[in-house]
């Protein structure tokens, strides 16, 4: 499918800052992005870099002046998902573990799996298979939290959420993440522009590596699988966050819009995760 | 300098189980690696892998039949560091952020970095300069805590520690890894082979990142700062776990010898943190 | 002085539900309440209670139909503080440990007196005597902690607010007993009714037992220490939250007025902090 | 039943120290304790203390001089426990709130009620009556925890417990008390000398308050329901544990005896949670 992604970042600058942007989409195989723009509604010091095994894509903005200013990233992106049946899938207890994936599998920031195994094994243990498991662990999210806006901050880890039993999507990743190390699955966490989720906003999800593919992982249910379009990819939102702020600078709020493709004459049809459960099958994001 | 390390670690497997080794010293501009191996006491399938940004070099050992196993490294690596005037490293209150430097700004899970603004900026925040800022946090950990065996596990995070003010190698690199990244500065976990230090064992230092050159911080003072050699780097331990372990396998013990290479005839002349004080200068590992 | 006390709590009942209030002022040898009043809007089956050592009055009231409630306490109370001169408490360094004050040396809930030693040893531990460092304890509070609504929740304790530096009175109170606590001064919580407090609402402050009398410590200035009504006392807020909420019901705000009573002809004089150090003098709340 | 009860602490006192024990039993309707003493193998000043609600009696030992200590009790204690039929006591949803339960339903230091909601709700909410929930937590601890030595700490609390699900008889205690208050259901800890406890030593258990009656929880299963002498009671650790020391003095271990008293005719047949079970009965301690 074809998008269009239009995001807005505000800001007030008080004293000199630096801002470090994550908003525009990484390129994988399977996502082209083009006709792409990252402007600024004021003058300053930028840097484009690609950071981290990744590749994601930051842009630092150095701002000394006093006042306001607006970021805006636009792009059009083709992405492709692949479907594939869940039987197909090898049953594999531990990871196969090719040398990228290896960070993946380490405890981070917001998803400290070295203090989870014990609720981990408590609660999927007994399920057979590193895909099931991860599989298991989505139903959960969406059965045990509640999604709700203000029941967490950007400090906020795995072990609050597992407490608290509420967050928003970013905490949903987290919390799948640390299980799935905590069960020995490679897991790591993307950011996408999400087509069709209400209200618009960035989204975050996870991935678990099984058998040599990344499988996604969505245990919020509020968007379709097939619609997202990744911006990063990281061990957990530190290393992936939409804007990481330094000095004097505070957010005064974000827009996102993610459409079809003005070009788009393909009929997008929503994927859900009740879909593929029905026809036994799992998604990879190319 | 060159050195000659050997280690052996020691485990008792009971059941299938993967050993992911992080023994084998990195290979750097400044630091040489020959004469190498790792053995195994019994056969198993072994992959070696080059790993993260850094391109750390793990082992995964796949053993299927109980017993026990030991794991030898030998190596013989050539070290160079390279001293500066404090007074050369132009004063800088944000960093130079180049790509590779960027992930090492971030929180990770052992050095929680934006849950420790407000004590880094009450320590250190009146400081002026990245660098001296460094070089008090140095001073504020070998002055403020206790290096104490058996004061943490391999689950302390660096607010444990500076709740308890104790600690060993892994702790005192992880507050102070927190406290500057906290402070806008880039910071990276070693681990290293460490020349004289007593009792005989691997270390952990951290790096701080300014002006350009990665500059080497240890608020241990346990070990000649001269000689150390390099075995990881990370943004934490998670990154550079002497060894990681999955199924059916427990630890029983390590050794570790760091000694002057046979065939060097140089004289070591130890240089601690109070020779480079004395001198006005800081110090950088090839 | 005498004063007059009126507070209003109200609440939305969803389905059958206990509201446990604590809004009655205790009665000491240092202060009298008359003329008091606690009426529900509605009909209830309603119990009062006098709880604990300190005997708090708590006030409990079961609802069962849905709908609005509100709870309105009325008082005339006269109070009564007592100066001293700092020189004449004598220097002690360990607790006179009178029956009554030892579980105020325990840590609480909210206080956790047992994870602070080494933060309050370093802050506060050179310095002479318990009243000292007390006093100590309260200008670092005042100078270290932002007096910031919405930064803290009812979960947050003491660590937090260190490691937050920011909360509102009950949190500096918190903070404040758990480093007292950690120095073996026995500390308690005290809510209350506090004249000149703007904006009106009520207020959380500490007492230290140091050679047999409580003495009172407020490290947040925000309101006369001579203008304070207790309410009720306890370890923490726990003990003494103004009200606590099983079942079906939602918190819908507040509102406290406390005045001159009508009656009095006295002039109130407002005592500060900074009145009491330029007479080096410490205020008991009677 | 009739038990004798025999203990030691040993410490090692560097400079002047203050010892507050808690090894002798209080006294209740339903135990009798007599032929009683608390000696000391050196000279200091002592003091009996009688504290808090549940006047659990403490001795404070100031100690000047350096050198060892040993501080022995010994007593006879005659103790009666009540069995009631589980279908006698009345289903109820919400507590009868007497007054001297009423900080039993609040967290404390150790068992932090306010922060355990969710995991309580969700994994003992759909239980019918507080005293189904009770048992039901007693049976999880059993089968959710390890009982292991080296576990924990003194520092360790009930979110430490669900997290790495093993401990010791204080943690049990701790994490199930944590759970009742977190189901409204009033929850005291209790140290006790434990007959036929394996190794010998100090127990530690809770009660729940239903209808009326504090019935006993153990959720470890390593001491007969029978056999224990009650020492003091709290609301968890901190308001009990054996010895909390100030100042100059060090652990050097403990020894505990708890036999059948001498003169005592009776047989003792220990009563398990199984045998209540089978019965369906719970049991009340006097």
């Amino acid at each position: 499918m074809q998008f269009f992604v239009n995001s807005h970042l505000h800001y007030q600058i008080s004293s000199p800052a630096t801002i470090l942007c994550s908003l525009s989409c990484v390129r994988t195989p399977g996502q082209l992005v083009f006709d792409e723009s990252l402007t600024t509604s004021r003058q300053g010091f930028r840097t484009d870099l690609s950071v981290g095994p990744e590749e994601n894509r930051f842009t630092k903005l150095e701002i000394s002046e006093p006042g306001e200013l607006t970021v805006q990233y636009q792009a059009t992106a083709s992405t492709q998902v692949s479907l594939q049946p869940i039987s197909d899938v090898k049953i594999e207890d531990s990871p196969t573990l090719h040398a990228s994936v290896i960070p993946y599998l380490f405890p981070s920031r917001y998803a400290p799996a070295d203090r989870m195994r014990a609720a981990a094994n408590d609660l999927f243990g007994h399920i057979n298979g590193q895909l099931n498991q991860a599989l298991a662990v989505e139903d959960w999210l969406y059965s045990h939290l509640n999604y709700q806006v203000g029941a967490s901050n950007e400090q906020t880890w795995a072990l609050d959420t597992l407490e608290h039993r509420a967050g928003v999507c970013r905490d949903f990743a987290h919390l799948g993440i640390a299980f799935c190390r905590a069960l020995t699955i490679p897991a790591r966490y993307v950011t996408a522009y999400a087509f069709q989720l209400q209200p618009q906003d960035f989204h975050a999800v996870f991935e678990v590596f099984v058998n040599g593919t990344w499988y996604l992982i969505d245990g919020t249910r509020i968007a379709p699988l097939n619609g997202m379009i990744r911006i990063a990819m990281g061990r957990d939102a530190s290393d992936a966050a939409v804007a990481t702020l330094f000095g004097g600078v505070e957010g005064m709020g974000i827009s996102v819009e993610t459409m079809l493709s003005a070009d788009e004459n393909d009929v997008f049809t929503p994927i859900t995760r009740e879909d593929l459960r029905s026809w036994g099958k799992v998604l990879a994001m190319g």
